[in-house]
């Protein structure tokens, strides 16, 4: 009976309200419901991931925080279950990197796949989080949103066909029958958990962002005064096991013995039901890869990586150098100007020239390194993304060797195709 | 017997040497060859690609076109069976923007997927193209590209469980032995064709940039003075096929009647033998889901996808018009200035600060207009795209549905969970 979680965080650090207090609930939360897999969005800050993976370290052993963007992509999963395998789609359009005020092109949205093992079964776990809406009526990023749900259902579809069981979970940004969420569920097969539960306890129509909540402006709301649903928790099943949600649940807006919600979204809980269903098919014959010749090139691969890391935290910090001394020069150059300007009287001519060309000068060096800090940062998280799933395949492979203490020896011998050579990385069975 | 074809084509117009000519000759070769799947990378121009896809239209009826960072991926595909389905992965990395006499970043680099079938067999077929070695001792694009190989393995691991037959075709700017091609070869299991061959003919050690093409310095080859191979064919089996290679081929250089060879690099053949293996298992029940549903959703998308595709190209031609205005602008106050120049002897003051403001203001409009423009070409690649990808899913569901002429009606009823929900573009079987 795999309980589900899915909740945006709404974690912009001094921006949004009350969001230390704010983790501090939602990880008593998840300390107690102790759900199976918890999917958050809009995790900003990786310090605050780092901080619930200690304290749900004991409920939660298994986590993963995926990388992206300028920012990052604030997806996160915590589970009770081993995670074997991750991948990370960006998205490739993902609104302006000048509409700042709104974000999103700084976030790098993205979904994460994550894939662990429930039982026998192996169930691949999508996190996502797709552009907001600002105006519905005039909504300027309706095609970029559109073509994210079309990534979305494209890299469900060629990423799942391994899966026993396939979850999605995240804040879609998309009211049920809007095109992008028809054009995901029909495309995938993946059901609603809400219009599939055989008992739901939460706001009217499972609405996620409600007028009830104190953070909620009815402006935000527009036209729709109770509420909207835009957070989803979908599921398909397959020819191994069926499924069904027994039981749903959201949040109402506020929380007991609290003065406010845990965020501006509506947390979701599904219960989901699983049904192994009688193999009639042979297992296919699978074979122990060489893993521990992989573990020795993935450890390569990461130490690589790590140099990489180093050199784009170098450049980085150049950049931010060169940076300061622009600014401490542009400082120095107003300094210089404002002193004929207060010895008043003196007769001097003041070097016009030199000063617009000195001001330029700086404007520009501060540009670059701008763009420059800001192009590094996106280097590091894509290194550091890549490094963290490594590391994980690296664990993933180690505990599967200690279980085979009989791997084939490092052999650059091939063997003869019997049988779909199974990926390195792919669960057990 | 499907013959595999890939080559580099070194498509740089006005930098790359006679461009046209040899397009023209990589034509002529296809159409007499008749390959089976003819993958190509560095086609940057996408005229090139259409006026090959002219040429091949009656031996190759079938191509895609992959669309991705500023330029375009260069990745293409001919094949003279039907495709079903495409996606595209770009790497997180792709080198850095200043170093544009490199020109990688601006490429986008990206792994294109297409799915087709092969007789019966599922075959997905993947071609990439790394970021370039520039210099071997001294690769500060080293972490780069074993990202890429990273990310290329996941992504074929994550998206080849529901394949018959893979093949990868590309240049992998690796050296056989180097980190990011032990990585791929040893995580996904994929074969090459050149150490697999019954027999091979061409150049020595399977070289694909050679020191005997005149395209080629010998200081690009730094100390492999005869040549590097960087440029491979691999193919994986599964249960449902063998797959043999029984013959491989390169060019050697030069071509007979022509005063120069194909491209820089060396176009590799592989014929592969198929061998169907007889199926145990029982096919899983499979369904036709409500395919004429999608085909209206995607066809709707499709048109919201062209919305902003004329909002993109709106965009851009306004940031194209005015940056011309602050160039128009530039030479307006260049000629202003040489006036007084001119008409020596003139007494007036010449206006310093407005000047200065003035050429201060034309730069930042250029500068601004410009990154724009870049901005908003990587917009339209994305979103043509998307719509390519999308035309073709609608083509793919109508021919199935008019082999289906008894498909259900409009629904949405959900169907008792009976087998493994197919994907509805799945290719059928």
């Amino acid at each position: 009976m795999p309980l589900i979680f899915s909740l945006n965080c709404w974690g912009i650090h001094y921006l949004s309200k009350h969001c230390p207090q704010r983790y501090a609930m939602i990880g008593d939360l998840l300390c107690k419901e102790q759900h199976d897999i918890v999917l958050l969005q809009e995790v900003w800050s990786e310090k605050d991931f780092l901080s619930l993976k200690q304290k749900l370290a004991s409920t939660h052993p298994h986590s993963h925080y995926f990388k992206s963007g300028v920012i990052g992509s604030g997806l996160a999963i915590y589970t009770k279950h081993r995670i074997h395998d991750t991948f990370l789609y960006r998205y490739s359009l993902n609104g302006y990197p000048y509409m700042a005020h709104h974000g999103d092109w700084f976030g790098g949205k993205a979904v994460g796949l994550a894939i662990l093992n429930i039982g026998s079964l192996t169930a691949n776990i999508y996190v996502t989080h797709l552009h907001a809406e600002y105006c519905r009526d005039k909504d300027s990023y309706l095609p970029h949103r559109v073509v994210q749900a079309w990534e979305l259902q494209q890299f469900i579809r060629h990423t799942s066909a391994g899966a026993d069981l396939v979850i999605l979970g995240g804040d879609l940004n998309m009211h049920p029958q809007d095109l992008g969420n028809r054009l995901l569920r029909t495309s995938t097969g993946l059901r609603d958990s809400y219009s599939e539960t055989a008992k739901f306890d939460g706001c009217e129509n499972g609405m996620t962002l409600i007028a009830d909540n104190p953070f909620i402006s009815q402006k935000e709301l527009g036209p729709f005064e109770k509420g909207i649903r835009i957070d989803y928790i979908l599921f398909k099943d397959s020819s191994k096991a069926e499924i069904y949600c027994d039981f749903m649940s959201t949040t109402k807006g506020s929380v007991p013995d609290h003065p406010f919600p845990y965020s501006d979204h509506e947390a979701l809980t599904a219960e989901l039901r699983l049904e192994t269903r009688t193999r009639t098919e042979a297992e296919n014959d699978r074979k122990v890869m060489s893993q521990d010749a992989l573990v020795d090139i993935v450890t390569e691969a990461r130490t690589e990586v790590k140099v990489g890391l180093h050199c784009a935290e170098r450049m980085r910090y150049t950049a931010t150098r060169t940076g300061v001394m622009g600014l401490a020069l542009l400082f120095l150059e107003l300094a210089i100007a404002a002193v004929p300007w207060l010895a008043l009287g003196a007769e001097q001519p003041f070097p016009r020239t030199s000063f617009y060309m000195l001001a330029a000068l700086c404007f520009a060096i501060l540009v670059t390194t701008f763009l420059l800090y800001i192009f590094y940062t996106m280097e590091l998280k894509s290194l550091q993304g890549a490094e963290d799933q490594m590391r994980l395949a690296v664990g993933s492979l180690q505990e599967r060797l200690r279980g085979f203490p009989l791997a084939q020896p490092h052999s650059s011998q091939r063997r003869p195709p019997e049988g779909l050579e199974p990926s390195a990385f792919d669960p057990e069975e």
